[in-house]
């Protein structure tokens, strides 16, 4: 489905819109994203091919110079069966451009490369902010974007090596280490993010309660 | 208004009521926020009896064992003038019993002492989670509760100091507190905290644009 060629004509259109750094990013987490997929029993390609398109509306003009212009995007990202998933787009999402770029991704995912597959879709929408609940591959994404291999912060070493041991407490530690970072800045915190934290505390809970 | 006598009142009653470590907690409090009126241009002894009261439903037996009693409570907390300021009680309060003792302890403030004063009762209320817009008065009790003598956790001489500097920086950085602490803990982050810190994050900002 998703084949070496389809790949390339991404990473074709990615090497033009996104600057080289964003770029490398891109390639880290697509990398990042194979190896989890392989370790927690998701496709593959799959995973690679999400990885690619997660940050695809980073670097728009659009995200910078017109939020108007990205929340039509966004209406987009959610016409048809995608809309299901998010029948209400979170308000305080609306309100921050920073956290839009995961939803206005979707819209290329969809109209540039014809993709529908929901659960790709929704790992897109989802890289940033998380979600109460996630999928297999939601999670790898999110967490394929903290430890890819171009990425240096306090803590990545610790939240590489939980990647690879327990996925759901990595999810975790992904999400505390964004909002430590925010309380070190001095910079908002988005409430969403707190939330799905605070409901991926049950979702470990509970797999510790069953080991 | 609120003479020695009527403080020593209270303090009999919290004496048998709270533990004995809770109840040198609140006289620690009462200093500090005696203190820091002083320092920041409050009535002392409004300041001192908001420190008194503040926890005096923490140890009621009915936070432990009756949470549907502690929520009638609150809705007594609630009512008259005072419910003014309170149109809709958050929910995620309601959900969380350590959030209520606040709230509760406003019933107790109104019909054991007396007590109408909304400023007063507005401080007791939110000691514990802060709020979005606070008084003075509400940003003393909610920083004394940190920095009283007895206390002791990572960072509490930076917040000492803090508070004697900047009311505003300090409440900020007692939010910060708490949400580490949190963090550290691995426990859920109350919602409403991050949102009354985001908040304080523009209060400060706007404060140091008019500096």
């Amino acid at each position: 489905m998703y084949n070496e060629e389809f790949k390339d004509r991404i990473k074709e259109d990615l090497k033009k819109s996104l600057s080289s750094h964003r770029y490398t990013h891109v390639l880290g987490v697509a990398a990042a994203a194979r190896e989890l997929a392989d370790r927690y029993g998701c496709d593959a390609d799959t995973a690679e091919v999400t990885g690619l398109l997660h940050d695809a509306a980073q670097q728009l003009p659009l995200v910078v110079e017109d939020n108007k212009e990205l929340r039509t995007f966004l209406r987009n990202s959610l016409s048809g069966d995608y809309k299901k998933s998010f029948p209400v787009l979170p308000a305080p999402i609306l309100a921050n451009g920073g956290l839009l770029h995961g939803y206005a991704a979707v819209t290329i995912a969809k109209e540039r490369y014809g993709i529908t597959d929901p659960a790709l879709l929704g790992a897109v929408a989802h890289h940033t902010t998380g979600a109460e609940q996630m999928s297999t591959l939601e999670k790898i994404i999110f967490l394929a974007d903290y430890i890819e291999v171009n990425r240096d912060f306090d803590g990545v070493a610790d939240l590489r090596q939980a990647a690879r041991r327990d996925l759901d407490e990595a999810v975790l530690l992904g999400y505390d280490s964004t909002i430590r970072h925010l309380l070190d800045q001095g910079k908002p915190i988005f409430v969403g993010t707190v939330v799905n934290r605070n409901a991926q505390i049950d979702v470990v809970r509970a797999a510790d309660g069953k080991a």
